[in-house]
C-alpha cells in the first residue's frame, strides 16, 4: 500500500473529468488536491486514465510515499466543505 | 532541516501575494504547489506571514516531511516553465 497526494493544474474544459477520475481512488481535500492510500496496482489504473486525460498545458504532480507517517500535515485557513463546487 | 509541499487555493485577490510570500521560502512548481527545503524557523517564519494574508474561505496545506527522500514525484502533462504567468 502507498500514500499519494495528488496536485493538478487542469484546463476548465477538462478539470470535471479529471475530478471525476480522481474521486473514484483518492479522497478529495482542496479544489485541486486529492490524498490517500491506494495500491500501486489501482495508482497504474489512476495514472493511465489521466494519461488518456491530459492536454496541452495540464499538469498533475503525484507525490507518493510508503505510508501517511512520513509526512505531517498543517492546514491555514479553511479546510474544504463536504458541499464544495468546483 | 525540512523538506516542504505547499498547496495553495486563494482568492484572486490576494493570491499574488501569497505567491510572493512563498517565493522567499521555497520554489514554484505548478500554478498552487510550492516545494523545498526550509528550517524549522524560516517555516515559521513563512507560515506567519501566511496567516496574516489568508481570509475568508482561503485554504493553504503544508505538507512537511524530514527529507525528500521519503517521497517520489511523477509528473503527467507539461511541467511549469519559467515564463509562467500567474
Amino acid at each position: 500500500m502507498l500514500y499519494v497526494i495528488l496536485v493538478y493544474d487542469i484546463d476548465e474544459t477538462r478539470v470535471a473529468k479529471v475530478l471525476k477520475i480522481c474521486r473514484k481512488y483518492l479522497t478529495w481535500v482542496q479544489r485541486s488536491v486529492f490524498e490517500g492510500e491506494i495500491t500501486e496496482g489501482n495508482l497504474e489504473l489512476l495514472l493511465n486514465e489521466l494519461r488518456k486525460t491530459v492536454r496541452d498545458k495540464d499538469n498533475i504532480m503525484i507525490y507518493r510515499t510508503s505510508t501517511k507517517k512520513n509526512f505531517k500535515v498543517e492546514v491555514i485557513g479553511e479546510s474544504m466543505k463536504d458541499d464544495f463546487i468546483l
